[in-house]
């Protein structure tokens, strides 16, 4: 029988696979953890390890690159076709903090494997994901016979993911012009499960603010001016519930305007999926569903835009009471976006309209943070049917399409080097990031490394026939 | 000329004008600040210290009365007449905390003369106006030649009245049978100005909550769970904002019910104050009015009924934002009553509120405080009247009404002694209660005598043509 290049394939995994797992449990054991200032030195670590080990698996170029905070690596080869597509895959290499007496059995920084089970900080988020990638070109070049990618292929693996990457724009635009690219490629989300491998296809943009509301100079007595002027916490209240309408639709005029729809295929598709409802309602710790009329609940948190409140404050929030109208209030909002929503139109949006909703004698300041912009690869973009193809022939089964509810930095990536963004990742929900005993699945970790030795042949072939 | 009864009582109050504001600075000496644990022995004393000089006034019985926390003093002087009335005078011997660097010219403690002015923490509030009604009594005996006052006459000062009087309603239902009294008269509070001497014919009353608001079992991330559960900090947003209609009127259905609205006569008498809104707002330290429609601001702050946020929180409060959908939320709210709102139905009235307007998801608690009702004298009260003409001859002015927009013990006093509770205060605006620099005006403070001194043969006179 020949040796479809499937198999050969699967036969460099299996040949490697010790291996594979004995430098990933390395990696793993650096505790690289970004928020924690002590272990700055660990991120370092782990960004020289990183950049070691691509050398070693064959990237003729692996650099450490510096921020003003935790360092990021970047590693190159290139395609010996020049008219070969580029693709940079983005991951991190910093992990959420964590300690055996947070919950975890063992220590989550001396991996240990149990079944199919590697259990450590980072096993999921992000290193065992990026590193599949590791393994992956080698096997796409072993069962190619290739000595170089198919693709141009860049990584770019940043170490302040888990402090909300304060850098990495800054980064992506100083570095623009050597990680120029075609795709983008984000290993650092997760599948619907492992019965039902999928493929994301868009993260919400995120637009944050705070709103100070001033009324009294100082607090008043409430016995003594109670009832004649006008009170910043009642104001605070009205504006939260001026978000919303009766439909729990968000009301700020202009919200909603240019926003791509959903359409009925992806419609159709969200709702094929084997959604429980009662279980989600476990993960999201909730007793009921509550959204915009006329959406399901994976609309909801995957393609809807909304409006919620993070945190209101004003007034006394001590133990009994204190008869008071209060100086001033606080309320901070957040407006995830899909896309067509500018975030500079949703904040001057949300600016004229909080404006108009607060009473004379209430001054107000709003202070915007920096927005991240939506990303959404339509259904039939070229590169993600590769994406789709190479999972599909890792898994043996029908790849179906999710989307992501959250933001993240690859709308940076999107926006700075003007490609498309797709995502390829193999977590599942059990997975436990940033919890307690975060673990990945080895088999689905391996069906990673499968896929990217797919991936890159798929993109190059494909790219050639859509160019 | 024969000396008519003003005359003989100014004459008196003249030639103890001075012994008077020398012992009014040693008990001001005594910092009995009851909010102080440090300053409990100072409380103490300063009941001591006024029991002793109750007794050297003339009292034949002046206790010290013990509470679980400061005490209280009571002293009481039979009229020889036993079908005289019997009058109660509450005020309190505690004092606010001062310190000189809160922004005082000099210690807040150590009394001192500037012109008309006597400064030190409590000259107003309230020991200068418990002070008045010793030399009223002797100025009062001396003018019409008895030997007992014409009204069996009871004081009843507290020691907590800063603190809440957390024990206060206990303490008057413990020696219920020894305050019993025909009239309650309240010391403590004020006049509208020195121009404008007007006595006061009710307070507010108080019903204090606080709302819990429970939503996922723990803050869930925005990003994944936002627009598809409900947010407490949303619903304690809407619950605030469903307080009022769009006309500033409490939603709350009922919350008006049986309430005593105002008389012709009585709008009339207050737009017959000289009000100066601009000057008000300053004191409010506020920029705009803003309240009920169809109703003054006086009529706002003294005689209509109001809900307020007193404090409000939930989710992230701290700098910068945090993407999460809070655990929880809070709401404390306080609502003014009028005459007629029974504590007890608002409580009932709020609680079906709140679960009416909270949405499936959210759980939540509501804990009512203390409530404290409204007290209202109306305006044809003969011991209203009494003290209308009692002042009157002191001030050589027509006294003006006004009333209270806070709430105090006197309500309890008129629970559960039902007895109308009447006010005599001199004090004014400018004075500085809870302030630096607290002081009473001197002059302010001998009328206030002089008032009390004429007080008691008048409330007795007209006691006998009422009954
Ligand atoms: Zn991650
Ligand atoms: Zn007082």
């Amino acid at each position: 029988m020949s040796k479809t290049p499937d198999s050969a394939v699967r036969t460099y995994i299996a040949q490697h696979r010790a291996a594979f797992l004995d430098d990933l449990a390395d990696w793993l054991r650096i505790p690289s953890v970004s928020a924690q200032p002590d272990h700055a030195v660990d991120v370092r670590r782990s960004a020289d390890w990183l950049a070691a080990k691509l050398h070693e698996t064959g990237f003729p170029t692996a650099e450490v690159w510096a921020t003003p905070g935790a360092p990021a690596v970047f590693a190159e080869w290139p395609c010996d076709d020049p008219r070969a597509p580029t693709v940079l895959v983005y991951g991190h290499h910093d992990v959420q903090p964590a300690a055996r007496e947070d919950g975890w059995d063992t220590d989550p920084f001396e991996p240990v494997i149990r079944g199919n089970r590697l259990h450590a900080r980072g096993a999921a988020d992000d290193k065992g994901q990026v590193f599949f990638h590791t393994l992956g070109v080698r096997a796409h070049l072993a069962a190619t016979g290739r000595t170089t990618p198919a693709v141009h292929l860049k990584l770019l693996i940043e170490g302040e993911e888990e402090s909300g990457s304060p850098h990495f724009r800054a980064l992506v635009e100083e570095h623009a012009a050597r990680l120029t690219a075609d795709v983008v490629i984000v290993s650092d989300t997760g599948m619907w499960s492992e019965d039902t491998p999928t493929v994301c296809t868009g993260m919400r943009g995120l637009a944050e603010c705070e709103i100070q509301l001033h009324g009294p100079d100082q607090d008043i007595h409430s016995g003594s001016f109670g009832g004649a002027v006008p009170n910043p916490a009642t104001a605070a209240g009205r504006l939260v519930a001026a978000l919303h309408d009766e439909h729990a639709r968000v009301a700020i005029p202009g919200f909603y305007e240019g926003i791509v729809e959903l359409t009925d295929r992806e419609r159709a598709l969200l709702a094929e999926l084997p959604f429980d409802e009662e279980q989600w309602l476990r993960t999201a710790k909730s007793s009921a569903v509550h959204g915009e009329a006329g959406h399901t609940t994976l609309e909801r948190i995957w393609a809807r835009p909304t409006a919620e409140v993070n945190g209101i404050g004003g007034g006394y929030q001590g133990p009994g009471s204190k008869t008071i109208i209060p100086s001033s209030a606080m309320v901070k909002l957040s407006f995830r976006l899909v896309a067509g929503q500018d975030p500079d139109l949703i904040e001057k949006a949300v600016r004229s309209w909080a404006a108009e909703q607060l009473p004379t004698g209430i001054r107000h300041e709003i202070t915007f943070g920096a927005a991240t912009r939506p990303c959404l690869t339509p259904l039939d973009h070229p590169a993600l049917q590769s994406v789709v193809r190479a999972m599909g022939r890792a898994f043996g089964q029908e790849i179906r399409f999710t989307r992501e509810g959250g933001s993240g930095p690859a709308a940076d990536l999107q926006e700075v080097l003007a490609a498309p963004v797709l995502f390829l990742g193999i977590s599942v929900p059990s997975d436990g990031w940033h919890a307690p005993n975060e673990k990945v699945e080895i088999d689905l970790l391996l069906k990673g490394v499968e896929t990217a030795a797919h991936l890159w042949g798929d993109l190059s072939d494909n790219w050639r026939d859509a160019s």
